[in-house]
């Protein structure tokens, strides 16, 4: 049993997961996609549940990491169009696609209802690291001068990350970038715009 | 047959697609649900997907009808308090749950990926709707002299929607009204603003 194998079943689960959504895909499905036989996956999970925990640990890594390591570590420019780079990059990975398939942990998030608590746990701290690393930036963004925050960095970040989720789940339905255009023109035009007499 | 039963199977439909999602739900849970026999169901709809369809158009018309009948028809009050109100009206519904189950026009457009254009089709005249009911709203505010739009009344609606379909994916893995507190600091407080200087 190598690593590899366990890597690859997160892998493929996570294609798959994104796609079809988390209840709607069947181990067997995700077995034949990663060439992984049944007694493979049960040396490395219990059950689909605890497959699905796991995901949301490999994903969550995934997407936390980006998140700090643009956000969070050194860079030159300023932090304001480092924010905006950072949105742009997402939004390009997200309309290349033929159809757009969403955040994977923004889906894993719209059928908790379904899911249950036990992944509620796992995925809200993905989340809170989303909005620490935003409220980061808007943070160092107004010591550097580069703009005057209305409210609070962290309930700015929420609000931000929270209309980025938004925009994504809109892109589905439109199927162009306009939720990207007005997420951008409110949020970078207006929201973080430097505001005069206050 | 009587309308009843069509209706009793869209309504049971519903419920159990708003917590489970589409792709999740079996027909057989929704037959037992409405207390409908199988040949009753082929009856009324041709297939799970008719079914899916014909759902989207039942939800749809509930949902626009609450926009249009709250903010494109006559009342008393400012503009801008009335869209706040149905908000709020909103809030109240989604944070009485015990657990936050969503929009259900946002939860299928989630699962679009998986359940493809023809859903896709039937959801974004829905969006549109509730687009054109809230631009409606900030036109007649601006008009009012309430507001000065700092963009496009019809962007702005745009953004707005969106941005309330992200709080709805936030309330899910909060489970507290915190989304619902930035959203309103945001828009209201914020976007829009009696703006000076402009």
């Amino acid at each position: 049993m190598s690593k590899q194998t366990k890597v690859k079943l997160l892998k493929e689960g996570a294609r798959l997961i994104r796609m079809n959504g988390y209840a709607a895909t069947g181990l067997s499905a995700i077995l034949k996609a990663a060439d992984v036989p049944k007694g493979s996956f049960y040396y490395y999970f219990k059950s689909k549940e605890d497959f699905g925990l796991e995901l949301v640990d490999y994903l969550g890594a995934q997407i936390n990491g980006a998140f700090e390591g643009y956000l969070c570590k050194e860079y030159s420019g300023t932090t304001i169009n480092r924010l905006k780079e950072f949105f742009s990059f997402f939004e390009e990975e997200f309309t290349t696609e033929e159809f757009p398939f969403g955040c994977p942990i923004g889906n894993l998030t719209q059928e908790l209802a379904a899911i249950g608590e036990k992944f509620r746990h796992k995925l809200q701290p993905v989340f809170d690291e989303m909005y620490k690393c935003v409220a980061y930036s808007l943070q160092k963004a107004e010591e550097d001068g580069e703009i005057i925050l209305p409210f609070p960095a962290e309930e700015m970040a929420r609000f931000i990350i929270n209309s980025w989720q938004g925009a994504l789940v809109a892109l589905k339905v439109s199927n162009n970038s306009k939720p990207f255009k007005v997420f951008n023109e409110h949020v970078f035009g207006l929201l973080l715009k430097k505001i005069d007499n206050q």
